[in-house]
């Protein structure tokens, strides 16, 4: 099995949005698809290690932003390369890119060309990840900017972080699987953290060359 | 609710193929996508209607073969736009465009990039779709051409009739969903076939301009 097949199959990518009690959080997924059109559902699948899962989960209510071409890359680190376990991602976001639709959720206004209100009306366990069976009850088209697919991330919004290529002394490389950044030398930190993406040691992979 | 928010969600394109007994079939389908990780697992999502859904419901098996940028209209014509209720798909396709996989189901290999194997482990009846949850059991990558989208293939694939616009008597114009074909007049006949991608006349809609 040639598991590069897996990079084939086409995404777009989002903001999941929730609140529960007090707590207002949000990640980035590529997982939200009209599954079934009568009745009309979307269906979105959430890693179990994001906090908005468990909010999800938990109220039953969620909004998905659709993220646009114009969305720059602070939008995915914001909501991306943080938990919602660490940081309250809604502290310090301008109030300006985002508005409060009726279910009472924040849904992003700014790189982003439409939302929907999402109501959770099945769940499918999958073991890594939740599959939430959804009925909009609300949807509204933002800009008329095109929907940022995952590739048109990875070719025009991530940044991309020069190839070491070979060391002249064949010294061993690491590169970070989130971002692509490249670093050299025999034996990563334990503490070391991209400088790029922010990643940990864990999402780096030894490159024999 | 702005339905055309739905338009914004973004999707690959595949074919699903499936055997049961001496039939062969496949269709065009736009939602598989990876909806776990551990263990990895692709949902796809297969309309009613279609022949192969009832074909992958009784045997639990199908292969998906993602179309590429590569791919003519042909391809969409052959599987999208004709139903293996009435003719067989298989018969005139040509050899050179397939293969069989392990699973003893084909895979098509002219304008597509790879293709997965899928064995379903689940169902959830969405009302006019199924929704079949899968483990892939074979995956191969066949071209490193992109896939195709369903953006590229309304942008770049599909053939483009010329909008009639405003008629200079003012008169009705009806359009096609599927490929945008307009034809002008007060009542579209009831045995109207759009003439490029071959849809009833219930798949147009009455324009007022």
């Amino acid at each position: 099995m040639d598991t590069k097949a897996m990079f084939k199959l086409s995404y777009g990518l989002f903001v999941c949005t929730a609140v529960q009690g007090s707590k207002i959080n949000g990640c980035i997924i590529n997982t939200a698809i009209q599954a079934a059109s009568e009745p009309n559902t979307i269906t979105v699948a959430i890693n179990k290690a994001n906090y908005t899962h468990d909010m999800v989960k938990a109220t039953g209510v969620c909004n998905v932003s659709v993220i646009s071409e114009e969305a720059n890359f602070d939008l995915f680190k914001h909501f991306g390369f943080q938990s919602g376990r660490d940081v309250d991602k809604f502290a310090d976001y301008p109030a300006a890119n985002y508005k409060t639709a009726e279910n009472g959720v924040p849904y992003i206004t700014a790189g982003t060309n439409a939302y929907f209100s999402l109501k959770v009306k099945d769940t499918v366990d999958l073991g890594s990840h939740t599959l939430f069976i959804c009925e909009p009850t609300a949807m509204e088209v933002l800009t008329s900017v095109p929907s940022c697919t995952y590739s048109y991330y990875q070719d025009n919004i991530k940044p991309k972080p020069e190839a070491v290529g070979t060391t002249p002394k064949g010294e061993t490389i690491w590169r970070c699987r989130i971002c692509g950044y490249e670093w050299v030398g025999e034996e990563l930190p334990d503490d070391f953290i991209c400088p790029i993406c922010k990643h940990p040691k864990a999402d780096f992979e030894k490159i024999i060359r």
